[in-house]
């Protein structure tokens, strides 16, 4: 057997450490033949805490080689982290000077701004979303004019956490409506629904993962049945097809994937001009 | 006036995009004076929707430069996509290539996988962890013991979108539990919560913007009334003073840096070794 190589990846930022661990996580699924160990250092933004961080890189247990991820902007505390030794990877500087030379403009280098409350507006209307989310699952609540996208599915087919997701992401007021056993005995969607039809989007599963899922919740229940399960999979797959609404199968599919790839359906991507 | 210098930022990848417009909007926040707009290209991941993005990019209106930030991995795709022109930033290629020399392996290069599946088991955990966060939200169901951490707070002080970021990202059971008047009158929290001392953490925020928010719910209500506010906020800060429960300010603070400020105070932070 062959020993895996070992790594120790470090997320070093003035800020959350977000965009370091992006990055990150982004670059590492590209090595498969590596056991990598993730460590975040937020919040580094004074001497004692550059301090701290470079003591906890230079532990770094000897058969892990350490990678250094590195966004903090002040030169003084990155030359403390970078005394740490190891591979240091700084995804922004070099991209920072090209956009510069590019736009013939001077950055203006603001500590820990990139997940900050740099945009108020933004955050507030990310915050309205999320209430309005919470306020509209699971069928509650069916004033759906303000919605921008309304997701159905049979129950447990992954409605609630998309919609939290698109509201805590992108600001987007995220309704679902859960598909029930009457709406499938007449084969249609009830008028309230209906008259959203753009706004519609819907989310599919494996019968068999959904049967799992349900028997979680409820052991040996009816609702967790495979047979129904299946039936209840397939006749809204049926209703999708028949009234054009597009939908997506969720079992291998991320909530990140599910999310963007409804952005793109619903035309709801465009931001531009 | 000045007129700004416009820009027009493309997101393009063969995933979600998350990682282009994470580094994007990292990057966009460094530079003050320019009016940025933005625009995800997500899933091109074969020549058709390749040359789709090019022919977006190629229309970007001649007052805006074009700058274009590009994960995706298919050479063939990436040059379509360079056809368009723009200045053309990757924030990966070197980077994977430098982790390459350093620790002498091959990446092994894979369409889309960042921000896809290929941990089904960090999949589950948010999943469970986003159901968690739903069925402990506003101090329903106290049962606590499972809970990795207790967000407290008064009404509307932000715990909920926190507690759902904490679930979604970092796959954390976070339950929470509001402040009642009556905790107020007693100065004191119910012994069910404060029995898991090492998992609360509190919330606090500025009695004005408390009241403006309260107000849009319930609009001239007691509820929302700023003495009320005031009063009410200054209470639970001495309540987590006296309790010697971290607490933080959420005023002018984003989503973000609150989740990361509780991941250290907790210590959820560690994953390492």
């Amino acid at each position: 057997m062959i020993k895996k190589k070992k790594c120790a990846i470090f997320y070093v930022s003035d800020g959350t450490a977000i965009t370091a661990e992006t990055v990150g996580r982004s670059l590492i699924t590209q090595f498969d033949d590596i056991e990598f160990i993730e460590k975040r250092l937020a919040f580094i933004n004074d001497v004692e805490t550059a301090q701290m961080a470079a003591k906890i890189i230079k532990d770094t247990p000897s058969d892990y080689q350490p990678l250094v991820i590195n966004t903090v902007v002040d030169i003084e505390l990155r030359k403390i982290i970078h005394s740490a030794g190891g591979l240091k990877l700084d995804p922004f500087n070099r991209l920072l000077r090209r956009i510069e030379r590019n736009l013939q403009i001077k950055a203006k280098p603001v500590v820990g701004r990139a997940h900050g409350m740099s945009d108020s507006y933004a955050y507030n209307k990310r915050i309205e979303a999320t209430n309005f989310a919470l306020s509209h699952d699971d069928g509650m609540n069916l004033n759906l004019e303000k919605a921008d996208l309304i997701l159905l599915g049979v129950s447990r087919s992954g409605k609630t956490p998309t919609c939290l997701y698109l509201a805590l992401h992108y600001g987007l007021k995220a309704a679902n409506y859960p598909i029930t056993d009457e709406d499938l005995d007449r084969m249609q969607l009830p008028a309230e629904v209906m008259q959203y039809k753009d706004k519609l989007f819907g989310l599919t599963i494996d019968p068999f993962r959904l049967s799992q899922i349900r028997s979680e919740r409820r052991p040996n229940s009816r609702y967790a049945e495979l047979r129904k399960c299946q039936m209840e999979v397939s006749d809204a797959e049926v209703m999708f097809h028949r009234n054009q609404i597009s939908f997506l199968n969720t079992t291998l599919t991320s909530i990140e994937e599910i999310s963007g790839k409804i952005l793109i359906a619903l035309d709801l991507n465009k931001r531009l001009y």
